[in-house]
């Protein structure tokens, strides 16, 4: 039944865009790590595809989505072609790139609830699942650009926070029995408009109380003096 | 039958606190890198669910039991919890910390080595899978943080001599089949001791022999002159 | 039927051939980053198995290979042993190490391309998955050793390449049904030969078009001063 939320092409493509414009931020970091084109395509590809790819093999989806549905593994590629070829464009679409981020955001953190859910865990469990969907492609991307994950750092805007919300809203939503097509669209639109607030406003999350000194806020410097 | 070395409810009290003490560690980390709250979550979940996650995976338990048991998700919660509001006074007890790690360690080489075996793994890939169970939250911890693993590096004590000879004294055990709750709680605590006494007198394993010269020593250093 | 394209003894020595070279460059690594034995061992471990363990999991064949065949496990142990106590002697020889890493090469990303479909992915996904399986190990092994893979970085020799031009090959020839012990055995060497050019011509591939300025050649310098 859940399955059934929306109808399969419009999830399909849905499931394309968000893999599109994952993919794109992933070829842009590789980018100015200074990758060659095959790696910016490796990391493309693990940007897209490593969150709904942990999510399959933690539920036993084998093989997972990412090695069956071929447009899932070429999507990837369009991006590297695109960004290899028209990165500085791409660059100064970075406000537009941005956007459908946080639109791949709610998505993934949605489809991804449901989709464990489908698979018999529990609604914790599915929410926690769905939100390591959402987050999983860009923590596999930064560790393998062998930078600190930015979904980790305090000075970056929430990113966790709008997936927790829309994974929350879907198991809510399974718990009352009322997960439509409707209501999971709103717990997508609910992820997206409270990351694009978050990225507009620099909302942040607190670091720990009482935490020593201020040269603890840069690490980095105090050390390297 | 090896499912009930110890009854289930004991074994289930031992492995919440493994994994709280995991989570403590990590959660200690991420402090220190500057994480926020989310980021602290993620590696107090991370370092106490990623060995169990591992093993799970590698013997095909899915969904693991990270996702199914409902305590195990929680506690690392509540270390956040304690480590976010009582950062410091968490950091004075280091000691209890390490303490309990070394326990979190004995436990979990021994419970990884029974499960793998339990799912029909051979006694040297049980216990390597044992040894995996043990470290591998650290190593994924030390990963996510952009760290080189504490467990690879010189200048540490002794972390994976007592998780082997734990894990060891498993196989053996089943091998002559004597394997009990008696036999078991030696095991762990062997383990726990000898990690107690690597802290304790320093213990360390050797490095490659012939490395050629004393610079080696400190490659990061030569390299910035 | 795929399974008998070389008789099981003939295979299972290329394997264990292949696991070692991969194991030897690890434990390479990890001596010049200085680790001790165990850091050694795990690295040769995770570097020799992690890609083999990637493709299990991905087509549900567990417990993976690395776990269920001693060889497997012992051979990176052995190389342990050989870089522990003939570190330089080793080192001297890494123009013939690189060689049999070129041998590796080639073999895992046949052998990987063929399992994969033979359990029943497409053919596009099981020439993706033969490269991971080829190249993955060597990411792991830089990801644990806290560097950027080189996998990706624009200044190493052509790596991926011939993977994906012997994987490429195996998929043709199941494509047109020509696959047997000779045409694989033609795939191995093709990727082995074009892995020998690019050592030799130093060949690389591009990074994107349009990047901005000549500093971002130097990155790391650009930021340091």
């Amino acid at each position: 039944m859940l399955h059934d939320l929306f109808t399969p092409s419009v999830q399909h493509a849905l499931d394309l865009v968000g893999i599109f414009v994952f993919a794109i931020s992933g070829a842009l970091l590789a980018v100015r790590k200074n990758f060659d084109v095959f790696g910016i395509a490796v990391l493309a590809e693990v940007t897209a595809l490593g969150g709904g790819l942990f999510r399959d093999l933690i539920i036993g989806a084998v093989p997972p989505a990412a090695f069956t549905d071929l447009g899932y593994f070429l999507m990837p590629l369009v991006a590297t072609v695109l960004v290899f070829f028209l990165h500085p464009h791409v660059e100064r679409t970075q406000a537009a790139v941005n956007v459908f981020d946080a639109a791949g955001l709610g998505l993934f953190c949605v489809t991804g609830t449901t989709k464990a859910y489908d698979y018999g865990l529990g609604l914790t469990a599915s929410a926690a699942l769905g939100l390591a969907t959402a987050v999983g492609g860009g923590v596999l991307r930064d560790v393998l650009a062998n930078e600190v994950p930015s979904l980790l750092r305090w000075d970056r805007d929430l990113y966790a926070v709008p997936a927790i919300v829309g994974a929350t809203t879907v198991v809510l939503c399974i718990r009352f029995d009322t997960l439509n097509a409707f209501t999971s669209g709103a717990a997508v639109l609910a992820a997206f408009v409270l990351r694009l607030l978050a990225m507009r406003y620099h909302w942040r999350a607190p670091r720990a109380w009482n935490r020593r000194s201020s040269a603890s806020e840069e690490p980095e410097k105090a050390t390297a003096q």
